[in-house]
């Protein structure tokens, strides 16, 4: 956290490496392509919309001095959170941090960001990617919802039980409906990414069966939401989508590193221990009328929607 | 250029009228909240995707302080145009101006904005926004291609007499095609809007007729582009579009706003007096060959479309 020494021959050698990764993944790869254009599109105010690697012009331009100044700016304990998963005992840790961190002499404040608010989507975006590389058709809604940090208390919750109900596994509204039922999809899924400091995103995503197109697969998501919202669901649903959710995250911490992880994305975007630790109690406390409210967010002018299409 | 007292008294009902301005023209405005998403979709990551004049929850946070804080860095000698146009003495306005303005102190440099560069693009984005208060659909293509000042020795001028080639009055090729032959529109028309820092804007547009849909609509413009693209152009066709689009600019100079406003945008974005100047010249020397090589930059992955639709 302090005293980091760099020099160009370290800093251009690891440039060009990211530069090769984003070429790597992101520009040979049309469904990657198709995402990055998707986030740009949904967040073309907001931060959110550029992607964390960086787009490969603007990586071309960065040095030592712009790692430096983001060093010198963000790497401060002010803005440090230490987090330990495993078998140890709490009170030795607290005095190994103490002893190896404590010397490093505090800043001040935590240095704080600028980040523009997206303003209130009003109309669909469609972003369309057609590549020789594409072999099978895909499709995604993704909607901008508030994330655990913007939501009003209880909303973001729901939201989460709300992506189990639609897109969890083989129960779930999208697969009983559109996989099992009508054919039109091979695969369906809901995915609510709520951990995020501002606005975030509500996936909705799916493969067409073959001889389906992606706008009459868009359109069977749009019935499903439809009818959800319409005749809202059953106790039963949401008691199974509760216990799914909060057993997975219990079995989730077997894992330390998953348990360590989820600590620290939580307290990077600005929630505290709390949360954390009576989250299953919050999810248990969901009703089927916070899920129907829920589901309002699911509005298509507040939604980008991706079509990866092999080339015609 | 110094001096400027604002106090909040002035400041905060000034606000108010921006905002009230933008409530009335674009909140109210179904096609103006169209086009502010599709410029905000074509630039997710310059700029110029943000509207002139702003979003409204900017706006409301924006007080005397910031006020006076882009007075300060942008009201500078050093950044300043002078033009005047009328019945004036060149030597007297020299004159003047150098007793006007000539006693302000310099400060140094102009100021320098950083501004963030568009990622290639590479996904068609659509763009649709359906209000009860539309009465007429709209269609609107918007592609991402150079600028005077980023273009490359006559590319500008090519794009130029292309969009009146496309879009131009009724001897147009999309009028006489859509128009007149098929009648799938009521209007049509092209604009490149040259005058930009950076990478700029080419427009397709038109309203399709009574019972023709905004995606049959966007076929034929498509249709039309790819037969310029494969067939090219006429020496003939050239020559009148040419003809037209010098005659128009020496007669709009009749104005003198116009011819004011000609040299101040030209200036402002990064042009010389010369560039001004031998337009005429610039825009003669365009060839069949320059006009089929610009209509490359017509690539659909390279658009946003948008669609203005009455409320289902």
């Amino acid at each position: 956290m302090t005293g980091l020494v760099l020099t160009d021959e370290v800093v251009a050698p690891e440039r060009d490496v990211v530069l090769e990764e984003r070429r790597m993944r992101t520009d040979s790869d049309p469904s990657d392509q198709l995402n990055e254009a998707v986030q740009a599109a949904l967040f073309s105010h907001h931060p959110y919309g550029t992607p964390i690697i960086g787009w490969s012009h603007e990586i071309e331009s960065l040095g030592r001095a712009d790692a430096l100044a983001y060093y010198g700016r963000f790497y401060t304990p002010e803005n440090a959170i230490l987090v330990v998963a495993g078998d140890v005992e709490p009170d030795a840790v607290v005095d190994l941090a103490a002893k190896v961190y404590g010397a490093i002499p505090a800043r001040g404040e935590a240095p704080q960001r600028f980040r523009r608010r997206e303003p209130e989507p009003r109309a669909h975006r469609l972003v369309t990617l057609a590549d020789e590389k594409v072999e099978q058709p895909a499709h995604q809604s993704v909607y901008l919802v508030p994330s655990y940090r913007t939501a009003k208390p209880g909303e973001a919750e729901a939201l989460e039980v709300l992506a189990h109900l639609l897109g969890g596994g083989q129960t779930s509204f999208f697969f009983k409906s559109l996989v099992v039922d009508r054919r039109v999809a091979v695969s369906t899924g809901a995915h609510y990414a709520g951990t995020a400091v501002d606005d975030t995103r509500f996936y909705v995503y799916g493969m067409p069966a073959p001889g389906v197109s992606l706008a009459t697969l868009d359109g069977e998501f749009e019935r499903v939401i439809a009818e959800v919202a319409e005749k809202g669901i059953s106790e039963e649903d949401l008691a199974r989508a509760k216990t799914r959710l909060v057993a997975d995250a219990i079995y989730a911490q077997d894992n330390q590193a998953t348990l360590g992880r989820w600590y620290g994305s939580s307290l990077a975007t600005g929630l505290g221990l709390a949360d954390v630790l009576n989250w299953p109690a919050r999810i248990e406390a969901v009703t089927t009328d916070d899920v129907v409210k829920a589901i309002r967010w699911l509005d298509k002018r507040r939604s980008v929607t991706g079509f990866l299409l092999p080339a015609a």
